[in-house]
This record gives C-alpha cells, structure tokens and sequence, in this order.
C-alpha cells in the first residue's frame, strides 16, 4: 500500500520535510543539496505547529493500517484461491518506508506482490514517485527474484471508490438543515501540482475530473460543483483554481453554504484536518460563509475498505500485470526511471503486453 | 442546435473570422477594434487555403443539419407526447445565426425551445459564448414572450455519447493490420483553451478528463491513452501539453502507431480535416510514425443520432431547466452577462432551482 505518509510525531516533522525537499523527481531547486535542507528547517516550525493543531501528528499510517486489515480479511473471503492475503505499508519520506515493507514481505514468506497506490488519481508526482523508489529499492536491497509483482496503479472511476465518495456527500449533505440543503455548493479539492509536470502530460488534472464527474453522476448531479485545487507551495506555477481563492469568490457572491470533499486522498491528514477544516474554515466564516464543511474522508468507511477489496480481487483476477496506459510515459518524461517494473507476473492478458 | 460554425465557402472565411476576432467573451486584445480586424483580414488568405484544401468550405452546416434530422426523426419517435419536433441551427460567426433560428421558430409557431449545444463539454469559450449570444438576441428580437426555454448545456458522459465515440475508436483500430493494432497509441485530442479561461474556473478540462476516462473504461482499457490539446494561436498560455508536441514526443520515443481522437467536436471541421489529418499527418509520417490514423468523426453516425435523441429525450421528460452546474458561474467570472436565459420553463425538478 503505496503513500506519500506523514510524520507520526512532532519529531519527525523536520526529518519527513527534509526527504521531501531532497526529493529530486518532484522538487527542484538549484543547489538543492543546500536550499532543499535550508527550506526544510525553516519550514519546520510552522508545519510542527500545524500537526500540533491537529493532534501531534499525522493520522495517515493509522487509516492506512485500518484500510489494510478491511481489505485482506475481505479478500481472503472474496478471493479464497489467492488466499491468505497480506498487507504491507510502503510511505515515501517516513516509516515505514519502501525498504520496511520489502524486508517484512522477505521475512514473511510472500512471494506473489501487488504494488498497490492509495492514490485514486496517477500523478508523477505521487504513485510514480513511490513506484520508482519501490523498484529502486528493491534492486538495492537485491530482492529482484524475491517476489513476483503486478501494479494497480489507478482507479479514478471504480464504481466502489466513487460510490464510497458519494456516500461521504450524501452524510456532508445531512450536516445541513433541510432548508439549507438545496443552496449548498460542492467544491471538490485536489493537492494541486506544479504546471511543469502538467504541461509535460500528467494524466492527474484528467483524471481528477473524470472521479468528479463520476460522483457527481452518482448523485444524479443533485448539485452544483467546482473544482479546486489546494496546498501550493513555493513560487512556481501550479494548478488553479486554488481552493483558498475560490472559496474568496463564492463569498464574495454571498454563498452562504459550501461543502468541501478532498477527491484525490482516502485519508484524513494535514491537508484535509487543517488547511481544508482549520485554515479555508476560518477564512470562510470570515469572509461571511455561514456553513462551511467537509465532507468527512474516507478512512475505514465500510464502502470503501469494500471498495478497494473490490479493486485488489479484479487486479488479481484480470491477470493484468498493470494498466494499459502505465508503460506510456508522459509525452515530456524527463525520467528515464518512469514506469519500471520488478519481475512482473507473466503476462496473462493482452493489454499489459503494450507499451511504448 | 448550439455551434461555432465554420465558413461554408472560401468567400466566407474573411468575414467569419472577423466576427470571431471582434467577439470579447473570446478574445481579449488591446484596441481590439482596430487589431481585432487587423489580425482577420491578416490570417484570412491562409485560413482560406486551408479551407480550399479540405473541399472549399466548412462541412459542418451539412453535418449538423443531418443530425438535426436524425434527431427529429428519432424524437417523434421516442417522445410521442412532445411532438413534432423541429431543429434549427444557430452558430456563432456565421449564418445560420441565432437570428435566423430565432425567426424561423416564430415563424413556424414554436412554443417551447430546447438550447442544445453540440458541445459534449462546457466551457465559456464554446456553449458559453452560444448561449449568451442567444438570450442576447432574443432579448434584441423582443422575442422574450415568445418561446419557454430550457438547456441541455452540457453531456460529457453521456452513455450514448461515450459508446458512439468508443464505436469510431474500434473502427478506428480495425484501420491497423491484426498484427499492429497492440502497438497502438490512442492519443485524444481535444481544442485548447486559454490559461486565463481554467485558470478563473472553467470547467472544461475537468469534462474532457471525463469523457476520455469513460471512453477508455467503455473500451476496456484495451491501450494506453494519451490527452493532448491542439489549436492554439497567439501569444498567451494555453491548456498544454500541445497535440503537434506530443506527436513529436511519440515519434522521437519510435512509436509507430497513433490513433487519434477527437473528443471535443462532433462533426468533423477544419481542425480534423486539415489541422489533424493534413498538418498532423504529414508531420507524423515525416518523423517515422509510419501508421498515424485518425477515427472518423461522430457526424451523420447513427449510434451518434440515437444518442442525441436519447438525451433530449431525457431533458425533455426531467423537466430540468439546465443542469445543476449551469447557474454556478465560474469562480473568477468576469462576464456578468453570464449563465442567464430567457422565459425558462417552469421549474419541476429540484436541483434545477438552485443556484448561487
């Protein structure tokens, strides 16, 4: 189970900050052995604030560990002969780490691996990072026989996840008086990404809006919906709108009633705990918003640890080694490490033998 | 029937192209009156040759009218209770205009009037520009009384919609040999859009992202996928990444097999004929994508009319007025003639009486 992780304590804001800004395949930065920990140490204070706010540290490997103990028990029911499943978290700049999940794996016996993304969306930026350092660690730790892999590398659209989206909204909806209910606006809020990686065709932008449009369908288009991009940092250019500036003009109009559902993480973390609820609350009760809420994130909601049992049981039953467009890097790859794979399972279906 | 028309013979490319540079809900430029013509009258002989190399003029009138007929035909068929029905085409820089429609609709005693744009996707640039134009001119016309409107604004992922573009995708594959369909790259390609138009909050990169996911899941996942935007002009930022540059990027990698898509336009036109099949064409063969094939266009296509049919069918008997999104306009509008209409009909269901 693929993810970017979080720090677990207040300690570990400063060490998870610098891995991510020494992270060369999503930040550059000029001399960025020295600005990258530059950054990162100034940085660290106000975030260490920040996860302090939200009870000292991330909740993410807590959900992740939920999610995995929902998915297995329900794929040793739902597919017996791939039985007994296991689950192993794999996060990108904190414990456990690639290396923490490919040694546990050894130690228990595994031989047949799915390298699962907990991203609904594919970014670059996100599961392609966690694959290269996947495959990068497996050849360092020279396991490339130990196992034989498969990936699921996006599900934008399964009707699980989306159904599982929707039943959040339905339950935000129901924050709402009955005479409220009909004038809510729904924004929809993605971790925005820097326009060089968009501009070189990562699929995400596209792929955030089919899983919006999918749950809007779901909910017979019950409202009216926007979607918004959050988190930027730094001076480059990113994704817009930015969630903070459309929340800035709804006011401005007199929107009173705004739902927020963060459509591209299946767990709660800082993100959606204290910019979407602390930060963009505040302001929109500022700005004159009376009822601004989130939809609550999906966690270990029943639907949604049936959802990805769902999605893992049709992985291992297509034989797929992975998805038809996971080969095709983006046309302006500048990473010669995109798209890898570790010994995959032979090759059962016709798709996963193309690529480009 | 809502479009952008296209110059039907070469003696109308001059003047269609001066409406579309004097329109300011499109195009932004200093002393626009003055430049406005200036750029026209200056791209007019090369558009010119473009349109006399595809058979001397737009077919786009001829495509619309025979779906206009197909639908008709279709609609009297599956709504028995609201027949007859009649179409009429109103395009934007060219005859028919909404004028013509508008008065063609008096003078056939019309009662109740359905805006119906042919744009699978919403943005403010395409059905946008057609709708304001409209109630502009109805408002022009004194013709306010006249008609009871509703909207059918926009149909990313319609169901009948997606498998008649999945349908000219299979078509599109059996243009390979047996041997070469599983090296294919299907690369959507879908008109570009100003940065300042996605940047306030148009919806139309997010309804491109649906309609091609859809597509993709209605035919499986059978081959990787690529989204690009083609059509730009001018000096300012546009949706990226380019068509011609990803097309570049494929050759330069070997790729041999494209098959694009064009997902935004229904009928075929001067960016499918000329700009895809001719410039796209001969750069890709010339960079060695030796088997680079376009899926025809949905134009006179019956899956293409049962599906217009179907979801006209639809609107009529929701008794929706527009779509829940209509109302919202984009976050960082500027237009305040935006997302109006004229005399709608009385409001049934719900959603339809939000707005914001």
């Amino acid at each position: 189970m693929l993810n970017l992780g979080g720090p677990p304590t207040l300690d570990a804001v400063e060490p998870f900050l610098l891995e991510l800004f020494a992270d060369r395949e999503i930040i550059h930065l000029p001399f960025q052995q020295w600005l990258g920990p530059f950054i990162a140490r100034r940085r660290a204070p106000a975030v260490r604030e920040l996860y302090a706010s939200i009870g000292g540290g991330s909740p993410i490997l807590r959900y992740t560990e939920a999610q995995g103990r929902g998915l297995v028990e329900r794929l040793d029911r739902l597919s017996p002969d791939t039985a007994p499943h296991g689950f192993y978290v794999a996060f990108r700049y904190v414990t456990p780490r690639s290396e923490d999940a490919l040694q546990a794996m050894r130690a228990d016996g595994v031989e047949r691996a799915v390298a699962f993304t907990q991203y609904p969306q594919f970014s670059c930026a996100t599961t392609g990072s966690s694959l290269n350092d996947l495959w990068r660690t497996v050849d360092r730790l020279g396991l490339k026989e130990a196992f034989q892999w498969s990936i699921l590398d996006r599900w934008p659209i399964h009707d699980g996840f989306i159904e599982a989206v929707a039943e959040t909204v339905r339950e935000g909806l129901q924050g709402f008086s009955p005479e409220d209910r009909g004038k809510v606006v729904l924004l929809f809020s993605a971790h925005s990404l820097p326009m060089r990686f968009v501009n070189r065709g990562d699929p995400y932008p596209a792929e955030i809006g089919a899983s919006m449009e999918q749950v809007m369908r779901r909910l017979r288009y019950s409202h009216p919906h926007l979607l918004a991009y959050q988190s930027k940092v730094g001076p480059v250019k990113w994704l817009e709108p930015g969630t903070e500036w459309v929340i800035r003009q709804l006011a401005a109009r007199g929107q009173k009633h705004v739902l927020v559902i963060p459509i591209a993480f299946t767990s709660d973390h800082i993100e959606t705990l204290s910019e979407l609820d602390r930060e963009y609350g505040h302001l929109a009760e500022s700005l004159g918003i009376t009822h601004f809420r989130r939809v609550p994130a999906l966690n270990d909601r029943p639907a949604f640890l049936d959802a990805i049992a769902d999605l893992v049981r049709e992985h291992l039953s297509s034989g797929q080694v992975y998805s038809a467009k996971y080969p095709l890097r983006c046309p302006g790859c500048v990473n010669p490490a995109c798209r890898g794979i570790a010994n995959p399972i032979p090759a059962r279906s016709v798709p996963s033998e193309r690529g480009a």
